[in-house]
Formats: structure tokens, C-alpha cells, sequence
């Protein structure tokens, strides 16, 4: 986020706390504002009650594996109301800006993007088309993470993929050996497969919290961090808990 | 379908029912201009008896294995009266908006593509060339299962393939391995053919409902739901009951 | 054909009918339209006898291969006179308007290309560069039927190469595994092949036949169906009776 | 040649008789003429003793080749006046207008092409950059033969490689399997190889030939066909004497 | 540096003398001007805690791998004040303008940008993203080492790659068989790996100097050549010294 | 050089030996004119000691290797005032316009391109990044030998590689087999690595005249073909002995 982004959320969670007549602008104003800068205003669509348990156990899935998960970003929101092309949402910020991310930091992402696909795997014994944009995403970080950030062993610290909008990285790169391309590809099936074991076996273990979360969800249709972590059984980290604080005198 | 989608069938369907001198727009009305909207105005050719006689296998077994596919979307019309490139039609809409498809939907939708082709194959031996949208079809949905939706379990949950009007899902994937390319066509290969032996048990156990499907289009060119599932002797569902309960009364 | 095509098809043979001062359009008048229109105006040049003789075997070729093959169209006419690029041509059309094709017409249709090839491979024991535009139209027929109709068992019923004028059929099949392009080469070589050997024992056993047919051509030129089937020792084909019963009484 | 370069020879050649103070148009002016028309007019340059033999020997090769191969089109000139780009220049031409090459045609055509080259490393054991428009003109004849023409058995009657300014054949072939590839190349080499090896022992067993051919061009710098056969110690064929005779009278 | 540049950190270093009230403009005004000119004015982000330390030992990894590297370009600063993109900076100019670098000199590049990593694994025990754009620099050197300056054994003195801004070094290039990217890879994967190895000797053996370092630079933020070196325990270089000197008497 | 380059070089000469005051143009204010138009003026850089006694080895390295190489090019001059982009130079012209190369010549070429880096392998055991150009030189007519010119007793006499600024020398070689092209790299290494391992043994064989012939030219700077054999200790090839004749007088 940079200043222009900034100005435009305190002036969104300004107006939202007008039209809420808080005396001033709370925590919710604005994450709130954030989730509508991010993801668009509600759709106004209504999902069938099938879709909308399978939705609540989607974003469950992302938000406890966020929260039982120590190295990723700490869960701010979770949410089933449908905004632009998403059912619902998982909103998971760092406490603060992050300059740079560790392989642990890139993995929890990875486990996190995969929780609300295994939460189905898990809770129905199926997969859907819905967790596409999240596989993307997370395939996207795994092939960085081997290709541009030397976090492979077996590739070493060395870029061999180009970076957004570039053909190549360099003069010399854009043909790799089929040996080299079939490297990065066994890398980053190995990192996504590894994750998809330990995002299945937390969820398998942790299936009742899982159902805590995706019942409150399917009752209250968003949950602020404190009551996502209090539906989950899962205690508020103490980033959560400091901005929660911070919002609560208001 | 959008808004304006809605607003046009709806007044498509409004113009046929005051053509049709009906005192309120009926479910025909609907259908009617849906198919027209989907498919274009009929073209007015003349197909030769055995054109005729192939389309209308070719039809009912689209729409026979729609009937007996649990998983897939519910047959709404069956028609042999050739319309833009189409020489018959078989419309399946699903009973409501969906907003995902799981493993197993998709695989009814591959089936339901592959009974045309598989009817001609069961009632003459013979393969033609016209069944080539339908292949088109059910290769593409079968290459989205392995390469964006996470579908192949050797592929894992990752996205190497694009999506439309794209040359790759993101930088460093526009040149997969050439083991990684041979497994996507593998896993496409493995799920056609899967149920390519599928319909074809199917439609051979089924050949008298085949035939009665057939006959039945032969006679009357297009069969509403009700009349379809009758010809072919399978119950309707619930889905296209209540449909056909809302539409009696008009 | 499209409207237009006939309108202008109709438009020449009544012209033509005029300035031979026939009574009414005759069926040779349309015919000569249809080959003028198809392959313009004769080019006046002058084959020596060596060129001309080879002409006349490898047309007799096409239209032999025609006449025997069951599923091929029927043969309207055959003609050593030079249009545009051609040095002759056998003209086969269909019936009626065809909507598909069968796996045996297609294979009917590229035996009857290599007719004129193989026919100057058994009269002279000579491969010569006369064929390319034959081999360039089969191997096209022989490529879609493996890779767009599915009708190669082994690929199975998946569509895999592009349509005309598209880079590829759909997102994600660019870049086919180098073992799928393997087996599309393998597969198209397989069928024509297996064309080649029939073909070749067919005008070999009738070799007495195709010699008639070529010298009638070599005395008159050009042959109508009748004359052609008459020459070769081929009976007329129920198709051609009825077209040369209707324009008979002309 | 179409009309225009005729007429356009005829001029030329019209004009050179007139500077000449010929009687009529003799078969010099018209050999003459053609010449300057293919390659230009002649280019002033000396060239020193050694590239003025070597040279020699390359038209000589060429033009004995083709003497003496009776499938290759008739020697008309040769000639060791720098014309254009060329050094000399070895003109063929064949008999009449040519409709179509045979695998053995061209292939006399590949050994007259490769006559330059070998040429040389029979007298003088070395290869120079001499002939590589040479080796361009055979390798686009071999690869034809393989990719368009269907003349080598292994590729059978099929067409894979695209013809002049077209980036392939049609849809579907332009990524052939790499062992295709492999198929096309080794073919190709093949057929150069043994053309190669032919014509290698040609010019050895006729060294002899191939001096006097070298020599007379050293003294006279142009021979016309019954100079150059004489010289070369080879009858004249049947074409090459009707054209002298023709010529004689004027 | 062309002669614009060398005019333009004249001037930037005389108005910060001006600003610093200095008489004349000394070694530092120059070393700081040269710093904004290369990366940017400083950002005026505050790094957490963490990330402060980190980026320190970044920075100290760097710069003691350059002063302990023979080979390498003296270090003229270290700094951990963010600027454009960068949180640090460890400026490395070698004593005069450089003509050519040899294989060793080449190879201390590496290892020095493979410093800041190192140092973060050693101290650590994690990789981050902070090293992408030390990747990409030692990547395209070690690269440029085997594909253009001829400086790996196994492909020889050759030129295989291409330059900045080219799609091939010359025709023939653009596609080089997979057994060569295969080498090329190897041979690229082979030196950083080496120079890994050797770096996380070297600052495993060193740690306590990198402590020394990090610590020093944590406290004060920008070391000029002298204090780096004696915050690192390492004797100034005749180079370093004699800048210092000529910089002293200001 | 074609004429008009020929008139500007005389005019050069002209200017310059007036500005010299010579009575008539002499041999040195040609060849002095002749670096200048190739190269471009002085640079008016100066050299290190290290790297400029560098420059003249590696210069000797090249010169040397051409007069010790009797297929080789004559050598006209050697420099080491850094001139354009290049830091010295050897000027190797041919004694008259050449029409073609030899196999044996285009190894020399190749040889005396090696000569350079060769000479700094021999002398300080080590390589630079300053042979470059030399590299790419070398490299691009290894490729010619082997694609184009038909010097691979393998690849035979074929051309498979585009010349400049081409993309495939004709429709159907854009796409190369993986083994030819495997081939292809194959040859080029072996005819470099060949070429290297004969300089390498030249260049140490003849260590002595190699450090005379840099001793001379880092004491004047440039030498003229006399002075530059006699400093190698190198007898004056006949062409070189004529050109300072002709010279001698003025």
C-alpha cells in the first residue's frame, strides 16, 4: 500500500463511520473499508444453502490454517458475503510492512491459500473449480520461490525465471535445458504436494474447530479477527489482540 | 447469463407468447428463445433420412446420458431442427446459478458431450466428423480439470495451464518440462477415455431408451423436458418437475 | 456452396447454354460451369506427349479409385485439358449437400487423392512432384481425422490439433507433449500408409482398367460420367444414372 | 518464363544480333542474352590466376555432371565471366517446358549442384565457401523431396514441411514430433550423401574429361554446348544437336 | 561513467559540501553523492527491529566477503539507510576504470553478492527474498561466464549466448541443441554452487567480524571505507588507504 | 570495400600525408587511414601498465599466430592505442580481393582470432572477459563452416543455418531435429577446441618471439608489418616484402 492507497482507506473508513454515526472511526470501519477497496462492493448475489456451507467451510479452511499456522500473517476478517468475483473472503495482513518473506513466511502462504480447497477436500470428500484463483496464487509463489529466490536446494541460489512482465531475466535465459524446466517443475509439485499433506492433516486433526468457525460463519456472515479466533478456539496472537484493543476504546 | 441476457430472453419470450396469441408467457415461450438466443434462427435446410435419423440418435444420446447421469445439469430440450452451425441441439442448464463445479460434475459434463458421439458409434459403428465441437468441448474441460482446477491427483493442486486469452497462467510457466506437458496430456487422455468407455456401457445397456429417445424426435423434430424424459422412459427429476409443474398452469 | 456460388454457377451454364446454342441448360452445361468456376478458364497451354500421357494415367488414377471405392463421392467428370494451376482434374462431388463425414469416407477421400500418384508409380515405376497438392490435401484430411474428429483410436476422442486459421484449438494445447506430436505423426503416417498399399494393389488388379480409362481420355480430352464409368468398365452408380437420366431428354 | 521474359529475351537478343552485325537472331545471341538476363551483366572484376583455375574446375564440374548424367537437364553454356554475385556460371536448361520432376530428375539436379564442390576437392583435395549457393539450391531440392514431394519411403506420401513464405503446410503441422524431425533430417542427408558419393567417383573415373573441360574454359573463358561437349570429349544429345543445327544456318 | 556522470557527482558533491560547510569537497561528499546518484535519495521508511538486524548482516555479508576476497573491488561503503529499493547498500568500486575482468575477478563478484544471502543463513539459519536482485546480478555473470567470455572449461571459447538486447549472438544461435542448455546450465549451476560452498566457509569462519561489523553498522547506520574495515577487523587495502589519505587532509 | 569506401580511404590518405608533409601518399599514411576508417580515432583513453602490457600481449598473441600461419591472412600493423571500443589492434588484411576461404584459411582465421586470448593464457595463466568480440568472431565462422559452408565431413555438404539476418535459410529448416542440432554444437566445439589446442602449443613453442614482439609494441605503440616481423623474428612473406618495396621510395 502506498500513500495514495493509505489516504483513499482513511478516507473510505471515515465516511463508513459517518454512516455507521460512530463518534469516531473504528478498528471495523476500517477493515471494513479495506475489504471493499480490496474486493469490491457485495455483490448482492444469494447463494444456494449448499454453496454457502460449502463457501463458509472454504474460508474456515483458509482462515484456521492462517491461525493455527505461526509463521503466516495473522487473520483480520473472514467473511461470506459474495464481493466482485469471490463467495467470500479471508482477509490475512501482516502486523506491519513487510520488506521481504522467509521460505517458513512463503510456505504458511502456500498452506494458507490451500486451506479452503482441502477444508472441502476434508469436510466433503470433493474438489470444486472454486479454489482456482487460490491455486494460482500459491503455484505462483512456489515457482518464485524456486525460480527468482534460490529457496530450492536442488536449483541453488540462482534466477532462473523471469519476473512479472519479462520474457526472461536476463539475455541468455529464456531457453532452459528440458532438464532445468523439468527441475523447477518436480520442485514446485514438491513444495505444493508437501504443504497439501500438512494442510490435510491439520485440518483432519483440528476438524472441530473447523466446524466451529464455518457454523459461526454461516450464523453472523463475517467475523471480525477477535470473533473468528473465539469461534475457532484458537487464541488472538498478540498483534491481533494490540489492534484489537486499539479499536476497542472507540 | 448477466442482466441484459435476462432482459432480452425475457422479451424474446414475451414476443413469441404474443406471436403464439398465449394469454401469459409461458415455459415453451421460454425455452423457445433461449434456444434461439443460443444457438441462432433455424436455418431451413433439409437434412437427408439418414442425416436426419444419425442427428437424432446423435441428440438422444447427449440427452440420454444427461437423463441418467446423476451428476449432470438437467436435459431442459431436445430438438433435431438445425439452427446456425448446429444440425439438432440439446439444451442442459442447470437448476440454478452455479458458481463452481466439483470433480464429478465435470466429468457428467464430459460424458453428456461424449453421448452424441458415442450413439452414432453404439447404433451405426461409424464415427463422423460431427461430433468435432462436441470433442472441442470436452478436451478443453478436461485440460482445465488437470491443469487449472487441481483436478489430476499426479498433477496436484497447481495451475500450469492458462485460462483464456492468455499465453500463460503467470511469468515461468509458459514453458513447462516435457515431462510435465506429457503428463497433462496423459491425465486429459486417462479422464476422456474413462468415460468414453463409461457411455459407451451406458448407451449399450440403455440402447431400447436409446432407440424410444430417438423415434420419438424423429416424430416430432423437439421434445420439451417432460415429453423427453417420457420418450426415453426415465423420470424427471424434481428439478424439471416443479419447471413443468410453474409452466402447466399457463 | 452457398447461395451466392449458385447463383453464379447458374448464371454460367445458362450463358454457356446459350453460346452452344442449346434449347435449355443441359447437364455437361453445368458441369463445365462448375469445373470453370472451380479451376478457371482453360490456360492453353500445350503438354508434350510424355507429360500429356502421364496426365491422362494420373487423373484415370483418381477417377479408378473413385469409381471402385465404395464410400468415395462419385465421379461427375475427368479431363486432361490444363486450367489455372492444374494439368487435368477429376471432378467428385457428393450426392447432396454432405453435413459429415464418416471415418470411411475420409479414408474413401484420401485413397482417391493418391489415385493419380499411385497410378504413375504402377504405369511408370516414377514418383514425380505433379502429386504435391494431392499429398499436401490428404495429409491435411489425414491430420484432422487424428487430431480433430477422433478417429485415431489411440488418441482417442479428444480434440488436439487447431482448427483453420487458429494458433491452437483452446488455451493450454500450444505445446503438445513431444510423445502426443509423436503419435499424431505416427498415426497420420499409419493411415496413409495403409491408403497407399490398397491403393496400390486396387490399380494394380486393375490395371486393365485404368489403361482403358486412360486412353479414352488421351483420345477425347475430357469425359462425362457416363463416357468416364463406360471407358473405365466401372457400371454407373445409381447417383450418376439419375443425373444423366435428368439431363438427358435436354 | 512467361510471355514477358520472352519478349523481353527476344529484345535482347534482337539488339545483340544488331551490335554483332548478324545477319539474324543466332542461338549465341539468344544463349547470350538469356545469360545476361538470369545473372546480370558481366562484373569487370579480375580475378587472379589460382581463383580463375579454381573457378574453371567448378564450372567444369558442374557442366560435366550434368553431360553425363542423362536424367539432368542439357547443358547450354559455360561460361568464367564474373556476372552478379556469380564467378561463372554453368547454364542448364531443359529441353521444353518443364510440368513436373521426377525423384530421378531431381536428384540428377542435386549431382549437378554438388559437380561445383566436388569438383574441386577431386583437384585440388580442398573445400571453399565457393559453393555455398550451391549447397543452398540442393538442400532446398533434398528437403522438398522428403517434406513436400513424398519421395522418400520412409516419410511415405505426405506433406510436412511448409513450401516458399508459408510458415507451415496447414493447421496442425507446424511443431512436428521431434523424432519426425530427426526423420526429415536424416533423409535429406541421405540423399545428399549418396549423391556426393556418386558424383565424387564420377569425376574421378572422368578426370580426364574434366581437365580438357577445364582447359578449353581457361583459353576461350565461354563455351557454347557443342564447344564445351566437344571439350569435354562427350556426344552431344539429340536436344543439344537440333539446337545447333537450328542455329547453324544463321 | 561516461563524462555526464563524472560532471553531474562533481556537482552534487560540491553543493553537499556546501551544505555541510565544508571548505572543500571531501572524499566523503563524493562517496555520498556517488550513493544518492546510484540508488536514490533515501526512502525515510523505518524498518522494524528485525528487519533492521537482518538487513545489517545483509550488508555486513557483503561487504567482509569483499574485503576478505583478493580479488574483489574494495568496498567504499556500507550503509542500512533504505534507498529506492533498497534497505542497504554495500558500494564496491574497483581502484580505476576497469578494461576487462578476469575468471577471478568474475568469480569474487559472485561470491560478494552472494554475501548478504550467506550471511543471513549463517547468522539465521533462513533464506529470504531481500538476495532476488543479488541473485539476478550473480546469475547473469556466471552466465555471461559460459556463453560469452569462453570461461568454462567443458564449452570452451565460444559464443553460445547473446549479448544485452539480442535475441541470438548471430544467425545459427537461436537454437542451441538441449544438450548444450543442458551444459550451459550445469556449468552456471556448478560455479554459483561453488562460490556458495566457499562463502559459507568463509563467513562461518569470519563470524565473529561479521558480528563486529553488523553491530557497528546497527549503531552508527553508514561505514566509510576506514571504519568498515576496523569495525571488521580487516587492515585497509593500499587502495582504500590511499584514498583515505588523499581525503584526510579536507 | 567496394568503391566508394576505396575513395574515401585514398582521400584519407591524401589528408593525412599532407598533414604530415610527405611528398607523395606513402604506405603508412594508407594503412594508418585504414585503422582509422575500420576502427574509428583514438580514444584518448590511458591504459593501466598492467592492463596495457595485457593489450600487447594479447595483440602479439593475435599477430603472431598470423605470421606463423601460412594459410593465415598477412599481418599489416599492430597497435595498442586503444581506438572505439577496442583496446589495441591487428590488422590483417589478405593480399588481393578474396572470392572465397578455404577450409585450411578459415581455421587460420579462426586461429589467429584465438591468438589473443591464447597469448594472456600463456602468459599469466589466465582469462579475461576482452576477448570477447574475438570469441563471437570466431565462433560465428566455426558456425558457417559447419551450417553453411559444408566443412563437417558429418553434417556434409548441407546448408541447415540462416545467413545474416535471416531467419531459416528456406521454408522447412526453421526447425532443426534436436540431434542435428546436438550435431551442429558438436562440430563447432570440436573445430574451436582443435584450433585451441594448436595455439596454445604455437604460442608456447614460440614464448620468446611472442614477449619480443610485446616488448616492441609496448615500447612504440604500433608497428608496421616490417617492424612487427622483425621484432617476432618473423621472415617478411613475399606480399608483405612487396607492399614495403612499392612504399620504400616515397
Amino acid at each position: 500500500m502506498v500513500g495514495a492507497d493509505l489516504a483513499n482507506l482513511a478516507n473510505e473508513a471515515a465516511l463508513l463511520a459517518a454512516r455507521r454515526n460512530h463518534d469516531k472511526v473504528e478498528m471495523a470501519d476500517f477493515t471494513d473499508s479495506l475489504e471493499k477497496i480490496l474486493l469490491g462492493a457485495p455483490r448482492g448475489i444469494v447463494l444456494g444453502p449448499e454453496d454457502r456451507e460449502r463457501t463458509a467451510y472454504h474460508e474456515s479452511g483458509h482462515a484456521l490454517v492462517g491461525m493455527l499456522t505461526p509463521e503466516a500473517d495473522p487473520v483480520r476478517k473472514v467473511s461470506i458475503i459474495p464481493r466482485g468475483q469471490a463467495l467470500g473472503v479471508t482477509l490475512s495482513t501482516p502486523d506491519s510492512d513487510r520488506v521481504s518473506y522467509s521460505t517458513e513466511e512463503l510456505e504458511a502462504r502456500i498452506r494458507v491459500s490451500l486451506g479452503g480447497r482441502v477444508a472441502e477436500e476434508v469436510v466433503y470428500g470433493k474438489i470444486t473449480t472454486g479454489a482456482e484463483s487460490d491455486l494460482q496464487q500459491l503455484t505462483e509463489i512456489a515457482r518464485q520461490m524456486v525460480g527468482r529466490w534460490g529457496m530450492s536446494e536442488k536449483v541453488g541460489p540462482i534466477v532462473i525465471l523471469p519476473g512479472d512482465g519479462q520474457p526472461a531475466p536476463f539475455p541468455g535465459t529464456s531457453e532452459l535445458s528440458p532438464e532445468t524446466k523439468a527441475l523447477i517443475d518436480d520442485e514446485v509439485h514438491r513444495i505444493v504436494e508437501e504443504a497439501h499433506a500438512e494442510v490435510t492433516q491439520l485440518l483432519t486433526e483440528h476438524r472441530d474447530q473447523l466446524d466451529g468457525l464455518a457454523h459461526a460463519l454461516l450464523e453472523t456472515e463475517a467475523l471480525d479477527a477477535p470473533a473468528a479466533y473465539a469461534a475457532a478456539g484458537v487464541p488472538l496472537r498478540t498483534a491481533e489482540l494490540e489492534a484489537t484493543v486499539t479499536s476497542d476504546p472507540a
